[in-house]
């Protein structure tokens, strides 16, 4: 592309570095925030600057926090003998929207991936084995998603806690709530015949 | 969505207000920013306010430019008896790309759209009357989209320049190089029929 400013193809080429945004895309971006007032801009940078330079990993369950300890791992209401294990800082926002976990959370910053090159030392995976010895834990519950990776993860993390002897668990799988059976794939479904649980608990959970 | 860090809210917030980005693309924009160096933020931001507050437009066609006339206008290899009106700074980037046209532009900064509360008093209209007063213009070359509302762009200006005595033309509408006959759209090929042009100067023209 030939800019007719030098200011706008740099800025062009500074926001085509984000993830899923291309130059046409950037170029857009770049002529609305022109059409706005400056304000916004200079709202927006500063920001983007504020959140870099002041966000920090929690020192206890590794979620994203403003201050050395996160608002849950801080918290008093909290049970913090109940540990969910996820992947990354969406998952706790997914969970503590639902409202039905008053537990803490450990993020361990990805999954065991080897075609990505992650392996278990670029997890926080060490960091739950300490706080499993050193805390009064009651329950791991493992909060990852439903794929081979995950499960490699999941399986990892589980054969180091055995021989600790703190009990884990991991969130059920099945067919979602409102999901039609005959739209459901035929894995999920044949496991959720398998892993059928009592009526009586079914109706007592909803 | 319930954040960890008030800091991660924020910038969510502010990236959400770009236009064609939600709450879930502002999130995945700001958690790529976190994993990569610092400075790729601060390149970022400084960009954007440098565009912001740097770029202005050009004095005399209404290009965004980095200086009060721009590259274009300021150029003495440019023929500025031939004027191009454009719509917007897209449309110069796209002719400039061709390498086809030698003049200089006039950028309109919209087209009448009554719809959208644009009206021709919004438009730099009043500035090419001036310029075609003032100076010796050969050649006024609209080149609009091919929509209702750019046909009557065209011909608003068309009737308020036809007193002055200057020569319009508009770039040729017709079938795309390269396309197939039988999946044109039925009023191009129409008009193509009612608009051919003599053999011999469709080939010199390529």
């Amino acid at each position: 592309m030939d800019f007719s400013s030098k200011l706008l193809e740099n800025a062009v080429q500074e926001i085509s570095q984000l993830p899923g945004i291309g130059k046409r895309t950037a170029l857009r971006l770049a002529l609305h925030l022109l059409k706005q007032p400056t304000e916004q801009t200079l709202s927006l940078s500063q920001a983007l600057i504020e959140l870099r330079e002041g966000v920090v990993f929690c020192s206890k369950c590794h979620n994203l926090s403003d201050t050395l300890l996160c608002e849950i791992c801080a918290s008093p209401k909290r049970d913090h003998r109940l540990v969910c294990v996820v992947e990354d800082i969406r998952d706790v926002m997914a969970i503590e929207n639902t409202g039905q976990f008053n537990g803490v959370y450990h993020v361990l910053g990805g999954i065991i991936s080897p075609m990505d090159g992650i392996g278990p030392q670029d997890l926080t995976i060490q960091s739950l084995l300490d706080k499993v010895k050193q805390e009064e834990i009651s329950e791991i519950i493992f909060a990852l998603s439903a794929t081979m990776e995950a499960d490699t993860t999941n399986f990892y993390i589980f054969k180091l806690l055995s021989p600790l002897g703190v009990q884990t668990s991991t969130i059920a799988r099945g067919i979602p709530i409102g999901d039609d059976l005959e739209f459901t794939d035929e894995v999920t479904l044949g496991r959720s015949i398998l892993a059928r649980i009592p009526f009586e608990s079914s109706i007592s959970k909803s």
